[in-house]
């Protein structure tokens, strides 16, 4: 079956608006083995909306409509849907009841003009709206299915997977979607893509997707079966392969971040960490530290983007901030170790480098970074060097001291 | 005039594709005086392509499409627009050439596929691309125009602003577009709206519109007029009654982040800050290093996650953490101090706070963060509330600390 999104109001014409209603929906359509063949976004203009809906009933089983359902001349989509398929449409007082009440329950009263909202197309079910006033449709008409949900996501979603759901799957045959959502840390799109095409392209089911982040590569598996069984056995056969071409590069099966997966080694183990800071200047921390229950292994840090903090803070020495330079190996790892001796952590992270857009010199140009990692056996630097502006190096390099520290882990 | 934009491919159909090409070519079509009223999102399908072009070009005098001029089968965009113009194509070979030498610069020979990217529409005119191999087309066919450009956000902007602005511009009554971006902090967005509202809705020129983020709510003014002065003297009108209004809560009229406003006040009076974060745990050192040149007025800071290191580090009496608790107003001024003490900083700014998911107490139950400023005259520690999850509460506390910061040096 083929389905269609309309997206209804003149505010998703704008250039800031992005109708990300219509992801939602293709993702749910998807999963039930539902295609989307066509997204149209029109604003609030009755005779534009009534062809766009015509055209689109001649091409599709389902067509969605969403937005446009509130109760102002400008919300157009009721009248439209009514003249696409030549019906009627009533008012109905029950309707009415319930968007009376829900201003009730607000100590508000209902204003004349939400009437309007309780106007329903000639054989519509009407589809309750349990986070707003703009009560949905359902509407089933000669083998074609139309929908009109609200337009805010909020009331769109909980609408569609109450409501839409359980009837698409009364039509629908029954399928099982599974997925696997592995990450992989320190490498690049086309370096995974390359090593692992020769195994997911040799399958239509699971189908792979891979999607590039800085320094983070995410394989999204998906199978497609009749029964869960099927679907994980399909699932387990492709991901063994990636697995034994990717081993411990991969960080998670699960769709972890990397920050959560690195939490959740520390915390098994009972060990902890802290972070000295310089070119990161607090997002190493930050990401740390935005994962809920982070305090159960991280310690804490200091962001020392002086070389004054550097000496008098965690003490690296003032003669080898003069001689190397605060970008430097020695100057890493004395980050690192005064780190973990000040805070007393079982590990400590540490960062320095030229981020940009200034800086750099002849023999550690822009983009180079030092990143230590201060353990119980002693300090380990890695040299790195990034291309790309100062956002892109920060995150990059506070993705290397992640993934540092989360390869020691797993190699005990 | 009106104008449809086209979106091809089946990759834009999917649930994690976004077309932002529509957001970028909006945005230039309004500034020429031009309004998008219908787009669309087709896969690669040349007869139902071939549909969306002809139903548009009913409707509209500019349709721009992008996507689809690869060199594969899949890329149905010429003949689509062709088949929906009535018009042939014919191989250039001049065309061709352009090709066949970007490919010969790149050290790489081009394949026999790649002739299908010279082929161009009957009287279209070539496109140049300087960015990809696939070059654009332009045809004026019955008073309507159709652009053809490629996919690739980088290729389409360049061949946007180097070959169609000038074409538009020449059929377009000139327009000047001038606009005043004001930011303000601190206040919710029903709050500015309620306040501005009174103003803003007098005038249809400029258009006024509101973007509301996470403490931080964002004023667009875009006047429209035929001189630069005119559009500067409306703006003037408008923008100086705002401001009577919100006073000092408007941080810029240049849409300058808060972070960035701060460390132009610093740097102007050559004065410096540093931190001492808790719930927030790198954030606020985060936001503020994330700028270029940060480093002429950030120092460093300190991130300490425990009672231990609040003491150890930057001196917290052990007894006040016990009596008081990590989350109170005594503890956030002895970190802004200790802070500030150790780190010879002008100002020193330190966030205490219950962030969630878990946490909170009786008196100061979830979402409670103490924010504190340490200055030469003393210290002064703010107590704020708020609702949301822990990455709202810790972005909010974040922007409470920068404009405590900044309320206090634009007071002197």
């Amino acid at each position: 079956m083929n389905a269609e999104i309309i997206a209804v109001g003149s505010e998703m014409l704008t250039e800031d608006k992005v109708d990300t209603n219509s992801l939602y929906l293709t993702g749910q359509l998807n999963l039930l083995g539902v295609e989307v063949v066509q997204k149209t976004i029109v604003g609030d203009d009755r005779a534009r909306l009534t062809a766009v809906i015509s055209d689109a009933l001649k091409r599709s089983e389902i067509v969605i409509l969403s937005g446009g359902l509130g109760p102002t001349e400008d919300d157009v989509t009721r009248d439209a849907v009514a003249s696409a398929l030549g019906r009627g449409q009533e008012f109905r007082q029950d309707v009415c009841d319930v968007i009376a009440a829900r201003f009730a329950r607000m100590q508000r009263k209902m204003a004349e003009i939400n009437k309007r909202q309780a106007s329903v197309i000639d054989g519509a079910d009407v589809l309750p709206n349990d986070r707003g006033t703009a009560p949905g449709q359902w509407i089933v008409s000669g083998g074609r299915i139309v929908a009109l949900l609200p337009g805010p996501p909020k009331e769109l979603k909980a609408m569609f997977e109450l409501q839409c759901l359980p009837r698409l799957r009364e039509i629908l045959p029954s399928v099982v979607i599974r997925t696997v959502h592995m990450r992989v840390a320190g490498m690049g799109e086309s370096d995974v893509d390359q090593l692992v095409a020769p195994v997911y392209t040799k399958y239509t089911n699971p189908v792979t997707t891979i999607l590039a982040g800085a320094g983070d590569i995410q394989l999204h598996l998906r199978a497609r079966c009749g029964t869960v069984q099927e679907a994980d056995a399909l699932l387990a056969e492709v991901a063994d392969q990636i697995v034994a071409i990717l081993g411990n590069r991969i960080y998670t099966r699960t769709g972890q971040l990397l920050e959560e997966a690195v939490l959740s080694l520390l915390i098994e183990r009972g060990e902890t960490v802290s972070v000295a800071e310089s070119c990161t200047g607090g997002l190493l921390a930050q990401r740390l530290t935005a994962t809920p229950g982070s305090s159960k292994a991280f310690l804490g840090g200091f962001i020392t983007y002086t070389e004054k903090m550097k000496a008098t803070v965690l003490g690296v020495p003032t003669e080898m901030l003069e001689t190397e330079g605060a970008v430097s190996e020695p100057v890493a790892r004395a980050m690192a170790n005064g780190a973990r001796d000040r805070v007393g952590s079982t590990y400590a992270l540490s960062v320095t480098g030229f981020a940009g857009p200034d800086g750099g010199t002849e023999s550690n140009p822009l983009g180079t970074v030092y990143v230590g990692l201060a353990h119980p056996d002693g300090c380990e630097v890695q040299r790195v060097r990034y291309l790309g502006d100062r956002a892109r190096v920060r995150m990059l390099a506070s993705q290397a001291a992640l993934d540092m520290l989360r390869l020691r882990l797993i190699a005990r």
